[in-house]
């Protein structure tokens, strides 16, 4: 599905992204990520092969969450965005980079080390969108 | 297993919790709600029988996340909490009307109905703690 200019814009205000993705028996594992947009995909990258890329790689289904601005009946605002992933090779250094000056700062260098490996990206597509706020 | 100090204060400091049920197909479903003590139990208020209670009534894994004060390394902490949960009957208006206290303030009269219904309790024991922070 076509992602909606609110939820683009939540998606990129520099909240944490809450990730569930599902352990071999089915249990949610959650990890808090820095997510971006590459087109209509939703990105977060890591550099190592992390439990959760092993998760995406077995079961693609993934819910994302984060808090967003504004209330509604007196409660905050929150997307829920239901979809499928999928991890590609390199480029991790790169895309962190990118989201580090939405939730660090303009001038933070992320990854500090010096030749951070290449890493993985998940990219996801949405399927459905869920919580409170203008999208629902 | 027993919460330290550390996450009992996290867990009752007034931000949202991202809750993780299970729908019948095993796909994560998430909605963030307000969260309490009671005693070793996490507790949570619906005044409805929700898709989060029945998917807990058909399967009781869950998982938790909330953002937490402090930074390590730069990144912000947050807590993710494994468990198993079980719903109880009644209750849910008294509960909410006490975490209206911590979420909203002080003086906020919540849910702002006259006679709510007695609704659910949803109640999680932790089993595993995650996430980064002073816990893990």
């Amino acid at each position: 599905m076509q992602l909606t200019d609110e939820v683009r814009r939540a998606l990129t205000s520099g909240r944490l992204a809450h990730l569930v993705t599902l352990e071999p028996d089915g249990t949610p594992q959650v990890t808090c990520v820095w997510v971006g947009l590459d087109g209509e995909e939703i990105v977060t990258g890591h550099l190592f092969a992390s439990r959760k890329v092993q998760n995406i790689r077995r079961d693609p289904r993934v819910t994302l969450s984060m808090e967003a601005e504004g209330r509604s009946h007196g409660l905050d605002h929150y997307l829920v965005v239901h979809g499928t992933a999928r991890i590609t090779e390199g480029g991790a250094p790169e895309l962190l980079q990118r989201l580090a000056q939405t939730y660090l700062g303009p001038d933070v260098r992320f990854p500090p080390m010096d030749t951070p490996p290449p890493g993985f990206i998940t990219r996801i597509t949405a399927e459905r969108i869920g919580g409170t706020g203008p999208w629902q």
